[in-house]
This record gives structure tokens, C-alpha cells and sequence, in this order.
């Protein structure tokens, strides 16, 4: 297991560390690369040699961060892993360099402790909140485009403070981040105020696939491989699907089944509070947090849907 | 002219006032009860007399702030208007009311000084925040009930802190009012997170009826006395949809066309930051923010479309 370090800790380590690279999750969210792309201008304002490697392209939705990627560039001296709770969700493309992780910084309370060093919040909204205390304990000037990106990772992974992981702390440091300069008005649009013309055609058509189960305590939405491939949903569009069956009246759970192009089943669940999502994907071979969770599946769909009915059943009556 | 205010002196005239009637505007919002019902708590207290008008019933997913509503049950002493821009907006049933207002609280720089007195805070991001700061001054116990009535209004105002109008302060008072026992999970799955069946339903027939004009920088979206009424879409439903067609990517000014039982349409206009809401409603005599106003037509639908369309070029040609 990690050893685990406070904040001053971590900071000292940080600061004697040189050649860093900064590691994202798979399939970036705004708060993986949010947080990697504050550290990696901290680190760079104190003149260090740091770059950031993900596995998957950053979306283009991010480009506001100006992240500096690894390209090989330098033979990196320290690992830091950002908001990545186990090896897993590194993506098979950079094992030569997760192989061994010095560092992970995460807010995930199921994080695998599978860094030689690890600095977990697990009452963080964002992994952007642990940077945050990191940053002003260094001293660090936060700059705007430090508060964009610190932002992104806290508003993206609190759904706009709209999330049950949102708290005081959460509102307080985006006061402060608002007050460093962050571009509230560009960031809000561009990560809530706008839909593609894709997202709105693959969401009529998650609409459309709509079922019921369990008295309408559970709502699942199925999109085909070629559904994807024919309105051209990317990523951030598909994401967005996710939280839709979750939110009408009286859901508890609410399933996006998505078919990826191999033909496996990409599972996203969603709950209120009160049912485990995390739980139903677990035993499932996927993990999460409490109130969003995922896992893949492989087989028909009818047998991937049975598997998952079976687990959201036992968790609605864990809950009653 | 009203007599302008600053938090001491609306403070001092508050203390002195029996016999308190709190008037909302009609069609109800988030900020106008949410702020009436936080000044309502508050004034009774301090053992006031105190109760809530309102000309529209309150939406009863605003059950919790357990308002007391006026019924006839004293002489009003002293009128405050909550959150009302206008006397227009209080509604003709309440006249007999609404003749003389003692005091307005307001954040709508629109606000036509109708009061004898007023306090008015043109950057506050909803009327809550006011209300936060005259409650602090008074030194009144933000109770739980309190915090949750202000949360409501600071966030239904701002979109859940998405929209141009939230600023520093809006997260700081929102981390205070979860600190004072604000039911955040319930309150934000209640307002935001909650999808009723009517809703979704309201939402595809909108999504057909969009229609894109000036190369795809307008996108309207209309909806008949019919489809309403089928779908049994409420206010809350049809009120959610206003945003829909501004989200769309590349769209500035998205329009919202709700045919009304008598055949006049009401009209919600939605601009990104730029083009001026407020200036396309006053030419046909509505009025609202630089980012969120609305007016209501008479007459075809054609000749609806092309006065509301004439509008809009000249506020898109303005921009650019």
C-alpha cells in the first residue's frame, strides 16, 4: 500500500522533484486534467522541467489550459498521478511509463494505493481541491489560467455544484478562484451552457430507447455502436447522456448502455442518494463512487442488461 | 422616484414595521418566494405579524421553505415587494394590494422605482443575496429553514451558479448557507437534478419544432396551447425549456415561443454574453436581464415570429 502523506508532505516532495510528469486518467474528465494542467503551471512557475501524458487525446473543449503534453521530451525523474484511482485507468498506450507511480493525488475513496506515495482527500469534491491547498501551500500565485483550470476540475466533477459531493469548501474555493480571475462566464458555457447539434440528436435518441423497470424506480437508455457513429456524439457528448435516465421523477437508478465500437458494453449508473452505484458496478467488475459508478460489459445485450438488473434489485432492496 | 436605501437605513424602516405583507411577483420564482420566505422567517422571529402574497400559486416543489401565505388574517401595515422589477409583475388579482408599495427589495437594475423606498442591488446576482446581507445585518440566526430558502433563490437565480449574473460573493454566501444547514442533496436533486415525465415529453416536441435563422446564430423553438396542455406541462416544465434552444453550439439568441390558453404568445429570449436580451424584448414591450428577458405578442404566429426576428438582427448586427 501507498504511504500516506499530508498535504506539507507532499509539498516537500513535489518541491525537491525534478523531470516531473503528470499523469491523467483514460478518457479525461475536466478534473484529471483540470488538476494535472494546475500543477504543471505551478511546477513550471517554480522552473521546473514537468508535462503532462494521457493516454487518450485532451478534448479540444480544453484547450484554454494550454497544457504542456509529453512528447518524450525528457526521461522523467517523478511520476505523479492525478485523480487516478487505480492502474487500471492509466490505458495500455503509456505503460512504460505507470509502471511504477511515485506519487498519486486523488479524491477517490476506493484509490487502490497502487503509488509509492499518495496524498488522498476522499471528502474532496474534486481532485482541483487537494491541488488547490497544495498550491496556496507552496505559495503559489494563482494565476488565471491556474484558476481556469482549478475551476474546471471543481465545477466538472460537481456537475455546477449541482452534485451531493458538493460542499461549503467546494463553494469556497471557487469564490476564490473567481476572485484570481477565473473566466466563469467562458468556462460555464463552455462546459454547461452549450450542446452540440450531436449531443442533442444522440439525446432524443437515448429518449427514444427509454425503458422502465422496477415500477420506474429504474430507467435505462441503450445506444447502438452505430447510433454513435451516425449522429457523430463524441466522448463529452455520450458522457453527457449519463446523467439523463437518473433524472426523471421518481428514478433511483438511472443506466446508460453504451456499445463501443469492439462490441463490449460501456455501463455508466447513476443513483440518488441512498442507492449504492458503486456497489451494483462492483460486483461487476467496474467501480466508482456512491452516486456514479461504472463498469464494461461483454456478452449480448440481453444477458449484459439481466446481469445489471440483478445488481440494481439487490441494491434497491438493500436501500428499502 | 423611490427613496434609495442602503442595507442600514432599509434595515432601520424593517425593524419599525408592523403588520409586514411580503408581495412576490406572479409566475413565482426560485428568488422571489425563496426571498420571501427567508424575510418571512427572519421578520417573525422578531415577533412580527408577517405574511407571503403572491397573485400565482406557489409551485409546491417549494413546499419545504413552508411559507405563510397571507389570507386576509391582518390589516397590512407596511408592504415589501420581493424580487419585483415592476407593478405590472404583481398581477391584477392582487391590486387592491399593490396600490402603494412601502418598500422594494430588488436586484433587477430594470427596476422601475415604483416603491416609496427601496433597496436595490443591481449586481447581486438574485434578490437572496440582499437578503442574506440584511439578515446578517440584523443579526438574525440563519436557520436551516432560512438557509434553505436563500439557497434556493441564489441558485434557481443563477442557474446553480452557471449563468454570467453569479460572482465571488454568490459562492460565498452559498458556502455560508450550507454551513448554516442548508439541505444541498435535497434541495439541488429537488430544483435541479429532477426531470418530471411532462417535462421530458415538452422537451421532444420542442426539439422538433426548432427552426434556425440568421445561419444558425437564432434557433427558435415553438410550442401550441395543444402540445402544452397534451403533455400537461406546468410552468416549471415550460420554464426549463427557455434555455434549451440558446444551449445549442453557435446559437447566440435562442427563442422560446409558448403559445397561451388565450392565443397570445409568451416569449423567452436567451443570449450568450454580447447580444442584449433585455434591449430585443423592450422594442415589443417586455423587458427583462442583459441575458434572460421576455415579452409577450399578439396576433399571427407569422407575424410573431418575423416582429420578434426583426429584433433579433438588429441586436445580432449590433454585436458585430
Amino acid at each position: 500500500m501507498s504511504e500516506i502523506l499530508d498535504i506539507a508532505a507532499a509539498l516537500s516532495r513535489l518541491l525537491k522533484a525534478e523531470n516531473v510528469l503528470l499523469i491523467c486518467h483514460k478518457n479525461p474528465d475536466g478534473d484529471t486534467i483540470g488538476s494535472a494542467a494546475a500543477l504543471y503551471w505551478a511546477l513550471k512557475g517554480l522552473g521546473k522541467t514537468v508535462a503532462v501524458l494521457c493516454a487518450d487525446p485532451i478534448p479540444s473543449r480544453y484547450d484554454y489550459m494550454d497544457i504542456g503534453l509529453y512528447t518524450g521530451q525528457f526521461t522523467p525523474g517523478y511520476t505523479v498521478a492525478v485523480d487516478v484511482a487505480g492502474i487500471q485507468l492509466f490505458g495500455d498506450s503509456i505503460a512504460e511509463y505507470t509502471r511504477r507511480i511515485d506519487m498519486c493525488i486523488d479524491h477517490h475513496p476506493s484509490n487502490s494505493g497502487y503509488a509509492d506515495c499518495m496524498l488522498l482527500d476522499g471528502d474532496a469534491a474534486a481532485t482541483a481541491e487537494i491541488i488547490y491547498e497544495l498550491l496556496t501551500a507552496i505559495g503559489t500565485e494563482i494565476t488565471p489560467t491556474i484558476a481556469d483550470c482549478l475551476y474546471t476540475g471543481l465545477s466538472t466533477d460537481t456537475g455546477c455544484f449541482k452534485f451531493a459531493n458538493t460542499t461549503a469548501r467546494t463553494h469556497e474555493i471557487a469564490a476564490k478562484l473567481i476572485t484570481a480571475g477565473a473566466s466563469l462566464v467562458k468556462l460555464n458555457n463552455i462546459l454547461f451552457e452549450s450542446k452540440s447539434r450531436s449531443r442533442l440528436a444522440i439525446e432524443r435518441l437515448a429518449l427514444e430507447s427509454l425503458e422502465y423497470s422496477f415500477g420506474g424506480r429504474c430507467a435505462t437508455v441503450y445506444l447502438t455502436k452505430e447510433q454513435i457513429a451516425e449522429t457523430g456524439a463524441d466522448g463529452t457528448d455520450l458522457e453527457g447522456i449519463t446523467s439523463l435516465p437518473r433524472m426523471i421523477e421518481g428514478v433511483e437508478v438511472g443506466i446508460t448502455i453504451r456499445q463501443q465500437p469492439t462490441g463490449s458494453y460501456k455501463v455508466s449508473v447513476r443513483t440518488v442518494t441512498g442507492v449504492d452505484a458503486s456497489a451494483i458496478c462492483a460486483h461487476l467488475g467496474g467501480g466508482g463512487h456512491k452516486q456514479a459508478a461504472g463498469c464494461e460489459l461483454l456478452g449480448s445485450l440481453d444477458n449484459a442488461k439481466a446481469a445489471l438488473l440483478t445488481e440494481v434489485e439487490k441494491a434497491l432492496c438493500k436501500e428499502s
